[in-house]
């Protein structure tokens, strides 16, 4: 089953330098980087926004728990928000491909 | 447990707005804006297209029902696309953090 | 219970051309044409990385996966990311509308 990973980052260096760890350490198989986001959000009861760098990772849901915890390990943040889900669906030769990241290989 | 929200909304002021309103009323933790949508869809019967700002809503899943209706009674349209899903990993920090929304204050 | 489905193309034309069949086909209501992404992945345990233009396609649970295999035949790749989940949470009107692609018409 694949999975995927929403998170973003403060710069798209170290989005990239997060993928390209994750991708060599086969925890992730590719990295969306989405582009500039605007966040509005509520930090220690003050309201604050700023402009942040969108990611989604496309992963197994084999490896999800610890790609998602070496994401949190990885991101420059103290408290990222890294947020991982199972997919329900997704053709053979998406589940082919990211299988070669669980026990599928 | 941690959840997202998906939403278009017609401009970046309405989706701001709404943002701003479930901030404060503790039904999100974040919106990410993530700017400028190309939509192509099929409205009674007849196929349109339109530009949208697309966002995503940072929160938990014990609000996820309260923050989903909420956003369909504050959004401009009377038929909103409001697609919010439970997650199915995050690391603690995210975790913790998003859990303030819920009952693990 | 809506659904979404996440899918990176080559270009705008590839990702109309297969939101209008889908849409012509009923197997999704909307897509929605994020627009451009870094894609940094590993392919054959080479390191690459392109541009792509990120889509999102709303849908209903009763035809995900037909929706994602339709989009599996429709993709210029051999071997697209078609990445479909269910949803939780949706305000009414979004159930009713979606609800229209599946038993719910």
């Amino acid at each position: 089953m694949s999975a995927l990973i929403y998170c973003p980052f403060p710069d798209r260096e170290s989005a990239r330098s997060a993928a390209n760890i994750l991708l060599g350490e086969r925890l992730v198989a590719c990295a969306n980087i989405l582009g500039e986001v605007e966040s509005i959000f509520e930090w220690n009861g003050e309201r604050g926004s700023a402009t942040e760098i969108g990611v989604l990772f496309k992963t197994h849901a084999e490896v999800l728990d610890k790609a998602s915890a070496r994401l949190g390990e990885l991101h420059p943040y103290d408290t990222p928000a890294v947020m991982g889900w199972c997919c329900d669906a997704a053709p053979q030769a998406t589940r082919e491909w990211l299988g070669g990241l669980g026990s599928e290989k």
